[in-house]
């Protein structure tokens, strides 16, 4: 068991994507998050007419004559209604949002206006075009608006609801399985016995794929037994698309995952220069990918958000799900080691302060903070050097 | 209607937060996005006791005379597993996560090692405390973790399982009212006629509000006519803690919201000098809280995005929902108006680059790109200036 650069292990890794999800018809109502399976093209122009931009009158720009000119006004166009052409020598009252009539190739807003009700009398005018939201101009017919593995936002629903489109075709969620592996777990909640701890890896990873919009299929703490092992991981192979394990993937005698694995397909075993995070398994278990995180939470933690986050996106059919991190000044010195470090650290005005304890034990760095600073290997860092942060808010 | 700037409308609206929220016990399974109504506090210390960092040997570091003494195992300690007090001289084989046993001061790692199964031999030794993960090393009895007012992520849900802690106060989701007006309205699937356009508002604002974590209540598209506008919202505010509407609010003949809401409450109806997003209206209906955001879909998402979020968030009772813009370099140039502009953007490594088409009807910038750049009132941007940026996903 080598060490390889976290570069490395996403190398392994991306060898190994294919997309797993299906794809399914969904409401657009719950399609924020999940994954587009096919382009959205749209059958109309955007808007479908040139419509108005303001409250105001609708003319033709040459019939103004100035000021003291007195326009018939001839329509009164409220939003939601067809007009009808635009007479000659009139005027249309308008309103924002409506559609603007033939003849009519400017809006003045009722701003530059005077009226009787009847007639009305224009300030000044602007150019041919002017307060006019021409056809089209969102977005012509045909044009593909968004492609396949693009993840939706709230802007997005809004965008295919204004094509006129109620449902999409999505990648369906990835069900992703939890296996929590240690004698020494017990549930929140349960009493804690000499030698105990409780389960947090649980909670976090089953945050972590709710964020992510996959579905978390949870199989609780499996005991340190090869049998049981066995069948845990089987069942975990039937009813998801991928397994995550934590804890049980290290050298320890008393660790029964890796050879469980190995009967039920392969295994890797790596130590990934990466801290929090060491040991890191990546295999297959009846033909489901098999990622084995550690037990310790921060390293499990960390190691979901790094390494496993852009394999799991992948296998959704996601298209995007690199990060950039940002550059932000730090506020301390930090030695860097021979593996690449996330330090827990926490942003403001001034830069980037770290959590003062950055043992691997510690969870409570984790929630202390907002971001992991990005340590290169051998980097050292002193205060006011520039360095990469990513807010954990970008993993979501 | 005078103009007022973004800062103003957020003093005003300000002046008008309260927690609208009662709270509830959630399970902890449940709590991802949601807000802490009271503090977590730590019943337990983290870890409850010493353990092992490593596979390796405790002992009791004086004990150890040099590579070539033979030292007994005494015990084999695995995790989960309360361990004996150490006899004296001997050592105990130890895995990971494991208690150490009373008497011991160390944990060597088993790479630093052999034995026979009886006996070990170990090569060197660190300091006293060496691999041991000592009791309250994460957090101690007593401890405030998290306070109220704190928006729970993966991590701290972890965090507060790893304290044993299955469910947890927190605020109940904001119920907020989502009103469509506007005529010319046509829901998503059905056939557009002339004069209609697709209401895509309706989506784009559930959305935020699901991202958000609060409750979106859905009320359709209401008529352009006061009685049924009266009606909706009386029922709104029954149902709801908030009620935003989109459109209606202008100066238009045909806008009934205004006087409807100030028949029922109360209601401010301004310019806010931001683009998009102008008309923007606040106000009380039979005393919740009235949100009226412009009809145009850009300008509704940008004043919801900087107006009308910070203050739910309030009202849900968060503690933090600030934006701190981040710093890029435009590679575009665009002079600046006496409105604070919103540009919608898309960031890359060389800088930040900008939708052609910034029109306030084309809701396509915004899918477009990944951020907006905040163009203060009258300030020109050139290619090359460092610009202030929010990802979409900072607003989540």
């Amino acid at each position: 068991m080598s060490m390889i650069s976290v570069a490395e292990a996403h190398e392994h890794l991306s060898r190994n994507i294919r997309v797993l999800a299906g794809s399914e018809s969904v409401g657009l109502r719950k399609c924020l998050g999940r994954i587009l399976a096919a382009d959205i093209i749209s059958s109309i122009d955007v808007p479908p007419a040139d419509n108005s931009a303001m409250d105001g009158y609708a003319l033709f720009s040459e019939d103004w004559k100035g000021p003291d000119h007195a326009i018939e006004i001839s329509q009164r166009i409220t939003a939601g209604k067809p007009p009808e052409p635009l007479e000659k020598g009139t005027a249309a009252r308008i309103f924002t949002g409506a559609e603007t009539p033939a003849g009519a190739d400017i809006v003045v807003m009722q701003e530059k206006s005077r009226t009787d009700g009847q007639t009305v009398w224009l300030e000044a005018i602007r150019e041919p075009g002017g307060n006019i939201r021409p056809r089209g101009q969102d977005i012509e017919q045909g044009a593909t608006v968004l492609k396949a593995g693009h993840r939706l936002r709230a802007q997005d629903l809004g965008l295919i609801a204004s094509l006129g489109i109620a449902s999409v075709e999505v990648r369906q969620r990835l069900k992703v399985a939890i296996v929590s592996t240690g004698e020494e777990l017990v549930e929140p909640g349960d009493p804690l016995k000499p030698g105990q701890i409780y389960n947090s890896n649980r909670y976090l990873l089953q945050a972590l794929l709710d964020a992510w919009g996959f579905e978390a299929v949870d199989f609780g703490i499996t005991a340190d037994n090869p049998e049981i092992i066995s069948d845990v991981l089987s069942e975990a192979s039937r009813k998801t698309d991928a397994i995550i394990t934590t804890g049980g993937v290290s050298v320890g005698e008393e660790d029964h995952v890796k050879a469980v694995v190995e009967s039920l397909g392969c295994i890797d075993l790596w130590k990934v220069a990466i801290k929090p995070g060491k040991p890191f398994a990546f295999g297959e278990v009846l033909g489901t990918p098999f990622l084995g995180l550690p037990g310790n939470p921060v390293s499990a933690l960390v190691t979901a958000l790094i390494i496993a986050r852009p394999f799991l996106f992948a296998c959704q059919g996601a298209s995007h799900y690199d990060i950039v991190p940002l550059r932000q000044v730090a506020l301390f010195d930090k030695n860097g080691s021979f593996r690449q470090e996330y330090l827990r650290v926490r942003t403001g005005a001034d830069g980037v302060e770290m959590f003062e304890k950055q043992s691997s034990g510690v969870l409570f760095s984790t929630s202390w903070g907002d971001s992991l600073v990005v340590q290169k290997p051998f980097e050292d860092i002193k205060k006011g050097d520039t360095v990469d942060v990513i807010p954990y808010v970008l993993f979501n």
